[in-house]
């Protein structure tokens, strides 16, 4: 029933940081297409059915991955993006994370998955086991249970995961309430995913059980260096939302891949604000961030 | 770009509620196969392939929908069980919800989305704007602004939302954190469910604004009842999980659509237990199952 044979049983973390090396890179590259964003020659009449959007969508993400090939460590498609455009969109999108693993990438689907032990794991087949992803981002609001099942299957095929921490949005009504013991939801998670993360530490001191921390908040990325040393950190943000290199500088003390850095509108659709083809602009707005990154990383 | 004219604009509260009397269910039956569970007829050759496996999980599908359209108010086919089939898993979901609203069921999705807002966006619009689905599950941990772009699509379609509050599952690590004023961490989302869905009350008192509440903890499901007085409670975890009825009693203080009670092993897989064809054991257990409810909830 497996789609294709899946990945290596190398840990996670330790394919990472060979590629954050060999590539000089920490950036990652959002794969979230919107039809009416996209150059009016991939366009076209797409809009009149979800087939013909799905196509114009695979088209420019193959597009995007040309370009940010030699500049990106991996691109993180956004399930959302491709799901709303029903069984087509989901079809381009397994053949754009195929393509991307093709051409060197490692492949972060963006999904935020969370459910209790036995559809976790059907969510850890679809993604994990599969061969589609090499990592996935979850949701970790039902527990130590609902993970289980993911760590499972990093354990057993080399994958990793992204537990949602402390996100970029404003919305903090939530994970920023405060506990009794002084401590905000967040924190606490995090120091969930340091404990759940200690058996699937690699060669490198890094953890295959990674977490999201939105780069607008920067003292928040500092925090979550703390209390996950171990943990590569993926902070979403920079560019459209706001974020700067600059501010997430502190998240790169535990190595060259302990942190990644991801970038979504501000590159796929560099080609609105300085114009000429798509593919030249991402490729451009890729390079520029990924020397800046490194930069700023101090590595 | 949408599959279909989406659904009708009268309040999705209001929706449930009639159907609810009209079929005097409060039964929602999940959708979540396993070609391994499935009937041997059905399962054929089919685990040489995604597509086989999902086309024989689409007829098992059909066939539960049939056998079960007279005994309860709605499906609830859980999408990870789909996506682990892929692009074809996907496509069968897409035929299952259409078939499952041509006979008069209410379609909840189970996915538990969320996201940031412009994510949440593409969420909604996947299902809840296309016409799939009445009501979708979705996961709060990124707050109102993750919640928003939800309560628009409920506004402008007539649709609702069910959002996780307290699981079924074993993994109280997260939701049973203490607050700072005492209260725990479920409660405190129990009491946004309750402030997100105020303006979105129906004519029967329901809010279209829902809450998931595990019925394998019989005495939450009385707390979130008193702190989401106009939610409609879904409950899952009878059966299979190894809560009963009379533990949800509670749930239906609100009014006879103001809960319903998810089975989805304990229905689907009936034969395993009762023997003969799968569609006439899962209809006797559904009908067995909604007399039952029916008569604890005192309507």
């Amino acid at each position: 029933m497996e789609a294709g044979v899946a990945t290596a049983t190398t840990v996670f973390a330790d394919r990472l940081a060979a590629a954050v090396e060999r590539k000089r890179s920490q950036l990652v590259v959002g794969l979230d297409p919107s039809l009416d964003l996209l150059p009016v020659e991939l366009r076209g009449d797409a809009g009149e059915s979800r087939a013909g959007a799905a196509d114009a969508c695979r088209r420019f993400a193959f597009g995007i991955v040309d370009a940010v090939a030699p500049h990106a460590v991996a691109v993180k498609p956004q399930l959302a993006f491709w799901e709303r455009l029903g069984s087509d969109g989901v079809r381009a999108f397994e053949e754009v994370c195929a393509y991307s693993r093709s051409v060197g990438l490692l492949v972060l689907v963006d999904g935020k998955r969370g459910d209790v032990g036995s559809t976790a794991r059907a969510y850890a087949e679809a993604y994990l086991e599969s061969g589609i992803a090499d990592a996935m981002t979850v949701n970790a609001y039902m527990g130590r249970e609902s993970i289980e099942p993911f760590l499972s299957a990093c354990r057993r095929h080399g994958t990793g995961i992204f537990c949602v921490v402390k996100t970029s949005n404003a919305g903090a009504d939530v994970q920023d309430l405060k506990l009794s013991d002084g401590s905000l939801l967040w924190q606490q998670v995090a120091r969930l995913v340091a404990e759940w993360g200690e058996e699937l530490v690699g060669d490198r001191g890094l953890s295959s059980v990674c977490a999201v921390v939105g780069a607008t908040h920067p003292r928040a990325v500092g925090e979550a260096r703390k209390l996950m040393p171990q943990a590569v950190l993926l902070l979403p943000g920079v560019g459209a939302q706001g974020g700067t290199p600059a501010d997430v500088a502190r998240a790169f003390t535990s190595g060259p891949a302990s942190a990644l850095v991801n970038a979504s509108r501000s590159v796929i659709y560099a080609y609105r604000a300085r114009g000429g083809d798509f593919r030249a602009a991402a490729g451009a707005e890729a390079s520029r961030l990924k020397r800046e990154i490194w930069a700023v990383a101090g590595w």
